[in-house]
């Protein structure tokens, strides 16, 4: 019997199991594994127990391993556990158990850990807590459409390797070397990663190329201590001053990013892909409306769809300096210090840039003050090829699950991991997830639609079904 | 006998308490008095109670008084208590027993409010403790001259009115509508002020310019909520380039601020007085390189010193927005604000100052983002004319007191309150104090030299011998 003709039985197991894949979802997102806040490496450790835990459950033979940072999870199940071969396609699945911080916490309408099903403003049923999308919920979807398959069919209809990581919101730093010390282990014949989103609550999606990030820290020294700005003011330089006036300089009056060379290497958009784009009819009014903009904030040449995909960026995240308490105080800060970070396209080299960035500031700060640089991320551009079957089976199992046709994105953000997967394993990743631009992810009061996680977890009973069918590359 | 012919045994008094003395400057400096933050509002009460207990014991008429915010303690000494009419001179000492935060509090080296007594680095003596100059060890000068005096003669010399707010470092906000409720009860012959510095560690000196202070806070909203920059960075506003845009530009090149509008008025300085500044010597060495920096950040067109005392500034004391803990978060935040203020000298207008920096930020800010500003203050310049015989009876014995000639300067901070006394009371004020540039205040570890706070309770008590023999003004 082939793995499709259970489909329908695993599908029903899934909506007739629905409301304990919630509460299993819940279990994992009480716990506070955020990875940039050192107090919470414990929160971290119990995640990655609480998830092997769970995949020994469902017949993975599952660890917490460890790496130089937070632990990584991985499980592995199939004819290469049990020593049969390997004549089933085998495919690694990635995600991460570390979430954001959560301030400032002050926004939320509830305590980020404790999750909830509530209404959305247009009725939609969504889930809230941080990491109820990224990656908590997204990763969940996976494991729980295993599950369905193991309870109804005694075992999982491909080969699989789990791996899940705790450092994905700093940057996968040791996860990276982890990879890289065992990449013999970990060879598959492609990834599946879930970290991405659909195009519309509607639209499922399959994200065919990523934006690379350079996140650095810049920190302005001046005084060797905080100064009275009425003894100092005037005389005595403020950190403040020289920051503001180097990051206020970084785009001109048509919002080009000024910092010589950024551009190098960015190509324009084929005619036919900018003529496909101008029909998504990516506009002002239904994009930044709903967050209460108005005017787009990238490039005046451009249209809206290419600064959000195919053009590169420059944030400031993050900026602190001097008093910052209620009421007011008259110092002269001795520093003061940004989080800056660009979202990079094809064609640039995120070394080159992080260099460039850090030579136009320096250029910029005065001889009796001092610069120090903190090297957060150094993530290429992804563009993936994807004229493959893996990708195929993929968009016509979410085209039948979702009733809509699956449409090839491309997303501003970064899923740098990618890129090590090829470099490092020299696997291709399809990235299939189902979040939405309004999950919040990254800032308060983050949600997942519930939709997203029931028809989440069948798209993947859908696709492993799918994938399961097809000839080992 | 005449009030001078006991002035030595007071100054013996002084030197034979001084141990007392500064155990009565800890008790005052162990209390809490930050005025800014409502957390410490019992604090504040605690140290005027404690201010009124303590002037009760030297034979003033004292009570604490509501105001519409931090109380204020109010003392009286004289003839005009006991109905003996008014013979004596009559002054008005104003200081202030709160005190500024005291964050960053990671950087002082011992707890703020625990004040000691310690060698500084060269080998003086200082006292460390926030208030320990700003204000509580200069009103304590004062306090213990009095007390000397009561305690020598069984009373003081003139009549004496004590004022001492709360809300100094939040902008006075409540005391003066306090002062004009009750104009008529704090009418006297002229304001001592002690909040001022001295020249250098051995040359006293009276403050005869202000600057004046206009302190804003700016706050610039973007989104409607927090955003993820991979998937909205490009196409949505980011409030902090707006805001870092706009305080970049506020100072050109030369470091002259852009503000249009804002040095109108503003005098050249007299020639003589310009000559007698370069005299002083004042430069980036001796001024600049113990805070650890070398190039003077005003006008490139002015003297240090001129930078310093008779220029008007642009600070901005605060920044924050977005991310700003440990590691990274690639956010796009809501909205970002900065505490921006401004010294001002004669000439300026403060209500046309805040004015035109607000019109200059609110040009900048895109249509589709908000602005809000907050007011922190808003006091003029003050030129203090002193022609007059107080004057030059303080100047006489603070020299006779430090055995180096008195010097008439200008100071670069402001104490707006002066303005107050003048156009609420119709007061000219004496500004007398003994901090040093190297007090830290508004600053991790604030100290007060030991020699400042003995010498200053000593100058105080040969001043008021002085000012009992003047005739009355």
């Amino acid at each position: 019997m082939s793995d499709l003709s259970h489909l329908n039985s695993v599908l029903d197991r899934i909506d007739a199991d629905f409301d304990n894949s919630l509460e299993r979802l819940f279990a994992l997102l009480r716990i506070k594994s955020i990875s940039s806040e050192a107090a919470y490496a414990g929160e971290c450790r119990k995640a990655a127990n609480h998830l092997a835990r769970d995949l020994g459950t469902i017949g993975f033979s599952a660890e917490v391993r460890p790496t130089a940072g937070h632990p990584a999870v991985v499980g592995k199940v199939g004819d290469r556990t049990s020593g049969n071969g390997g004549a089933r396609p085998h495919v690694l699945f990635y995600g991460h158990y570390d979430v954001q911080p959560v301030d400032p916490e002050a926004l939320w309408h509830r305590p980020p850990f404790e999750p909830v099903v509530t209404d959305h403003a247009d009725g939609r049923k969504i889930i809230v807590a941080r990491g109820a999308e990224d990656d908590k919920g997204q990763v969940m979807t996976f494991i729980e459409a295993c599950r369905a398959w193991k309870s109804v069919t005694g075992a999982l209809p491909l080969d699989i390797t789990m791996l899940i990581e705790g450092e994905e919101e700093v940057g996968s730093k040791n996860f990276v070397p982890f990879l890289e010390a065992n990449k013999d282990e970990f060879k598959c014949d492609y990834a599946l990663v879930c970290d991405t989103g659909m195009w519309d609550p509607n639209t499922p999606a399959i994200t065919t190329s990523l934006r690379g990030l350079v996140y650095d820290e810049v920190k302005i020294t001046a005084a060797n201590r905080d100064l009275h700005s009425g003894m100092f003011g005037g005389g005595a330089q403020n950190p403040i001053r020289v920051l503001t006036k180097i990051l206020g300089a970084l785009f001109d009056d048509n919002n080009h990013i000024t910092i010589p060379g950024f551009y190098d290497g960015v190509k324009d958009l084929p005619p036919d892909i900018l003529a496909q784009w101008k029909k998504l009819n990516v506009t002002p009014e239904s994009f930044l409306k709903p967050i209460g903009l108005s005017i787009p904030a990238g490039e005046t040449d451009r249209m809206l769809i290419e600064q959000l995909s195919s053009r590169p960026t420059c944030d400031v995240n993050g900026i602190v300096g001097g008093y910052i308490g209620e009421g007011s105080k008259t110092v002269i800060p001795s520093h003061a210090s940004a989080k800056v970070s660009f979202r990079l396209v094809e064609g640039q080299d995120p070394a080159r840039i992080r260099k460039a960035f850090r030579d136009f500031v320096a250029a910029r700060v005065p001889k009796d003050c001092s610069v120090e640089f903190g090297d957060h991320s150094l993530a290429p551009a992804i563009a993936l090829d994807w004229n493959m079957k893996p990708l195929a089976a993929a968009r016509k199992a979410l085209t039948e699950e979702w009733g809509k046709e699956a449409l090839l994105i491309g997303s501003g953000a970064s899923i740098p991991i990618v890129a090590d997967f090829k470099k490092t394993l020299g696997l291709d990743s399809l990235l299939v997830g189902f979040g939405l631009d309004d999950d919040n992810i990254h800032s308060p009061n983050e949600k997942y639609d519930l939709k997203s996680f029931h028809k989440g977890i069948r798209s993947w009973a859908r696709i492993l079904a799918a994938l399961a069918e097809l000839p080992r590359t």
